[in-house]
């Protein structure tokens, strides 16, 4: 990169929030995958002029724009570019408003996800997107991969409850999209566009956020389930009884022996799925609502049911989704996170298909996932010093989205599409759509500064 | 228009769905507004083929297609222009699939709102959207002007329902947008852009919406506010008490006089605001729900306060509401129904400014609206054969919208923004954001064969 772009950034936006000193670029080369690539400077902006100014120096000088929240993604959309500005938003974490008569939270990008979560509680209300880093991800991460997580069937994704945007698009033009009212039909929805654009079409400075009143109660059943295509119906069978679950999380044979290996919680290892099921709601609701809940999973063939009768007994029930992430960490050096959704009446083929891709590519895959929405996150382990190996992992991903889309699904990209997953894309996406989405790109960002190589097939 | 394209249209589509008849020509030149232009043919397709073959002919000739659903806009979206095709989509009225497993719908854009509504509760489940023409519109005209209703404050608008769409554009070409799944971020989200762009991008000829388990019971209260103002905190006060209600329609003094006018209900006629509270779910809870609203209606200065206790006095109190246009329609020979959106907090003011507006054009304006979500129906009462009172009207209109954007609201377009409301867009958007909208229509379509003149301002 030219010395002169980083001189201009020291001058237009301080040179305190401007950084080359290699211990920087290092630590900001990562995010939650493997992929590293150091950026040539990190810029930490702390208003949305200090976003302008370096939107429109790196449009000028041509270079790439890579912008960050907690970096906390699994597919590499927040690792830098080679030559790219690091656009570390973490500095923007204010909450700028909660309006109690509008019900609605104002907040700069860089706001941990639970930072706003609590904020709102303070006043009585709840903010549902709930994405498994909420501890430290961000809203801008969050808007920016229209993150799902757990609460997805009852709740919806970050993009239902963003009222409004405020983004800087390449070159420093801002923008202004939605407002603070729940129907706003003027002109095209361009808001949208920008949610879930992984920062390949602008930066995102602000976000109006709907909150929604607290729910009373939350209770919780866990089930284990012989055959795991019961598990898969039983969601079913709940819903058609008139019950919207909270949560439903499909935990498979290979998920409960891993969480038992890492701790003891007593979990049955013998049954194909363990299904942990959560309404919430008015407290007396709820109370009536969990037990018709244990009556339909026993009648779709669970065993071993456990139904919470307290907040402290569903506390328990949780502990075992809790562990899962830090369970499967401990079987292999490496493994990549897949993130697929397919009709919930297909779940059960589905699951069957990634057992015949981990037998024929001799690799074991983990699944689990909010089965309620059809989401799955097959995980395969694996070891990245074993090039072996990974050429079968490479093969067994690929045919893991093949399988979703033969069974009407879908890449979800609930944690980002980057560099990882966007030569999968046109799996799912016919080349006439990708060419529309590629004049969308072209449309805000003509110059391509804005995370090139990210989010869209190359 | 060049008789040869009529001549390719009856070739390509079959002589039998196109019609160049005077009294077809007629019958098509309207929508639910006074405004009156006649295409120079009427094409009727009942394929996703038949609307290809339109629109390749369409581009390949530059002649203009207006699509059009049941009409029942107020805007001018669906009204034709100057030469163009009418491309009649109410014979793609079927539901091709209810799936229970997965809780979808799929369905062709001409089938009726209301008929997709009870065809889900036929299997027990609920599609909330529900505007005010559900029993005429059409589920494409829904999706076109991103309908709305009473319900959004608890259920969202149409788009909050679409999972899927088949679009036909200019040229032919035909994209797949979503899916089935609640999940899908896989490249940019063009689908949103499709939805409320009324036509103007593309023809919709399949829509896959999600369905909800329905609601066991709903229950209903009426108060009488003397202060205006305590019925919007009113509003504000359910929700603080952990109740998101179904409904909240606001009705003022004029409204109310004008339904007694109309048909004696024994409504109360010297209060500033009737309120209309309804609340749905679990037949216990909606009890318990329907006693703490009318406790917060009380507390909150309400009056006269009837609170149904069984389904049927629910019924009774959704008379008031019914007849509110009816009545309207009896005031004066015509009508501009204004239709916007402004934060809650600020409905008292918006009110009062309504009332300024009228007072100093020597105007009647009736309001009412849906004010959970600030959604408010100013109607402009108006004799279009004085020209000096419509100059009045487009000005006090004029005034509205601007008075609207002051107080940090939007016009809605609930019911389109069409031919009638375009160029306010301007008031609303700024010119940056609207120059972006331009250019997503001339990538869409780069001819400017759809729908022209219609949404964005001239």
């Amino acid at each position: 990169m030219d010395s002169k772009v980083v001189a201009e950034l020291c001058a237009a936006i301080g040179p305190e929030r401007v950084s080359t000193a290699p211990e920087d670029l290092v630590a900001y080369s990562y995010d939650g995958t493997w992929a590293e690539t150091r950026p040539d400077v990190v810029v930490h902006p702390q208003t949305t002029a200090h976003v302008v100014a370096a939107l429109r120096i790196a449009d000028a000088a041509r270079v790439p724009v890579v912008p960050r929240g907690s970096a906390t993604g699994l597919a590499g959309g927040a690792v830098p570019v080679e030559g790219s500005i690091c656009l570390n938003l973490a500095r923007m974490n204010r909450i700028l408003e909660i309006s109690v008569p509008d019900t609605v939270a104002v907040v700069q990008p860089g706001v941990i996800s639970q930072d706003l979560q609590r904020a709102a509680e303070k006043f009585g209300f709840f903010y549902p997107p709930d994405p498994a880093s909420v501890y430290q991800c961000t809203i801008g991460g969050n808007v920016a991969t229209n993150a799902g997580g757990p609460r997805c069937l009852k709740y919806g994704v970050t993009g239902d409850y963003v009222l409004g945007l405020e983004v800087v698009l390449a070159g420093g033009h801002v923008l202004r999209l939605g407002g603070r009212t729940i129907k706003d039909v003027a002109g095209y929805d361009l808001k949208r566009l920008f949610i879930g654009s992984e920062g390949t079409l602008g930066v995102v400075t602000e976000v109006t956020v709907r909150l929604i009143p607290k729910p009373a109660a939350q209770l919780t059943a866990l089930a284990a389930f012989p055959r795991l295509a019961d598990a898969c119906e039983a969601v079913g069978n709940i819903l058609q009884a008139g019950i919207v679950p909270l949560v439903t999380e499909l935990m498979d044979q290979g998920t409960t022996r891993a969480i038992e290996d890492f701790k003891y919680l007593g979990l049955p290892t013998d049954v194909e799925a363990l299904l942990l099921v959560a309404v919430d709601g008015d407290a007396d609701l709820v109370q009536r609502e969990i037990a018709v809940v244990a009556d339909v999973l026993k009648r779709s063939g669970a065993r071993d049911l456990r139904h919470a009768r307290t907040a402290e007994e569903s506390e328990a029930l949780w502990e075992a989704r809790r562990n899962v992430s830090p369970a499967i960490a401990r079987l292999a050096r490496n493994k990549l996170g897949e993130d697929i959704a397919v009709p919930r009446s297909r779940i059960p083929e589905m699951v069957a298909r990634l057992g015949e891709i981990g037998r024929t590519n001799d690799l074991r895959i983990i699944v689990y996932g909010h089965i309620g929405d059809g989401n799955l996150h097959p995980t395969i382990l694996c070891d990245r010093r074993d090039a072996a190996m990974m050429q079968r992992v490479a093969k067994a991903a690929e045919e893991v989205l093949e399988a979703a889309v033969s069974l009407g699904g879908t890449l979800t990209g609930e944690h980002g599409i980057g560099i990882f997953k966007r030569e999968h894309v046109p799996l799912g996406i016919d080349g006439q759509v990708l060419a529309w989405m590629a004049g969308v790109k072209a449309l805000f960002d003509p110059n391509g500064i804005m995370n090139p190589g990210k989010k869209l097939p190359g």
